[in-house]
């Protein structure tokens, strides 16, 4: 399947590495490829300059947002929070229509000092902000609520044994998604919690997220809704 | 021990049962004792009037919330959330100083409909309200993440394998209402996130149990923190 993941960070090349090891077809989208192709210093979390990456990864193309959308047959946005929309709005509107969106990002603002504050929440969502701006795309959300290597390896945790949430107004797209989760990563819970609003819960859960990090010095955690 | 439940509806109920058949002396503490004890209906939740209640529990006091926090030496506040400070003022600072207040309470605000939004978030939360207009009190969050039922007898599902979060600036404090969480109530995952600025965290994963409860239909569920 042609894949396009918007973002060049460490979600981006994770998510990127892994759906290309199943034999798909994945171009990483970013706003100036050759910008992004001459940087040589590490990501944020230590991970290697997408250069490196794609060297170890040939058959992973590299474009701008809108080529990578315009490749993709379903497009993961793993763009930061604060940069998606304006990402998404690269990527162009006709290059979303009519496909499966998966929202990863998460509205998380820095700006104000640690832990992060939500550029939207309570009363709206960025999941919300997405599917309103981009309303020929069916937009799903989900995964953002884990880090990056734990979004392609549940297993890795507890075997699996944890919860993750997808949410979307497209029932098909969510059915799509459901079913990818569990095919490509191996998610087993994978639980429904409505329509695209439903993004406020699973952004708001984030300043858990990031407080319970704190607290456990390691990323390498989720929760599991026990019922 | 002498304990105080401010709040007379089903969380302080639940909590005033639980406590006083442990052996310990309960007061709770409501704003108009004559007007709570005259009232027939039942409560939001089909829970038996305050009246009925009492007589099943004669060793239960019942006092303004003045007298029930004189009378304990640890205060719950079981109020609901909009009125948590207002409950606290009538209380009185001086009836609260140096007591550990167990704060349970969400600023759930039903008033722009369902699912409810948060009355402070993101760069406040309530617990921090609670412990500023009340400085000489060491406030505790915690219980603020489950159901009634679960926060007495967290046993009752999956046998108690399940996260209870506490947070609060005064570790002693903290360390009594571990105790009681583990000893009281069969609490065997209590994790400590820090000051009472976490109560951000644990006040915004409401908005994702309302959701839940939205998508599960049963409110007998909770998360479990897997690392």
């Amino acid at each position: 399947m042609k894949i396009a993941i918007l973002g060049s960070a460490i979600v981006g090349k994770t998510l990127a590495g892994k759906i290309a090891s199943l034999g798909h077809d994945v171009m990483i989208g970013t706003r100036d490829p050759a910008a992004t192709r001459a940087r040589t210093a590490p990501g944020s979390f230590g991970d290697p300059p997408l250069s490196a990456f794609l060297a170890e990864h040939p058959s992973i193309g590299l474009g701008t947002f809108a080529e990578a959308a315009a490749h993709g047959a379903m497009v993961f946005n793993a763009t930061s929070g604060l940069g998606a929309l304006e990402a998404l709005k690269l990527a162009g509107a006709a290059n979303l229509d009519g496909k499966v969106v998966v929202d990863l990002s998460n509205p998380l603002d820095f700006s104000k000092g640690m832990p992060p504050t939500l550029s939207v929440c309570n009363d709206d969502s960025l999941g919300e902000q997405v599917q309103r701006a981009f309303p020929g795309a069916k937009v799903v959300k989900t995964l953002n609520t884990v880090n990056a290597n734990l979004m392609v390896a549940p297993g890795t945790l507890a075997g699996g044994d944890h919860t993750m949430f997808v949410c979307g107004d497209d029932a098909d797209a969510k059915a799509t998604v459901t079913g990818m989760l569990k095919d490509w990563f191996g998610w087993q819970d994978v639980l429904d919690l409505g329509g695209i609003a439903m993004s406020r819960g699973t952004e708001m859960y984030l300043p858990l997220w990031v407080r319970l990090y704190g607290a456990l010095k390691n990323p390498m955690f989720t929760i599991k809704v026990v019922r």
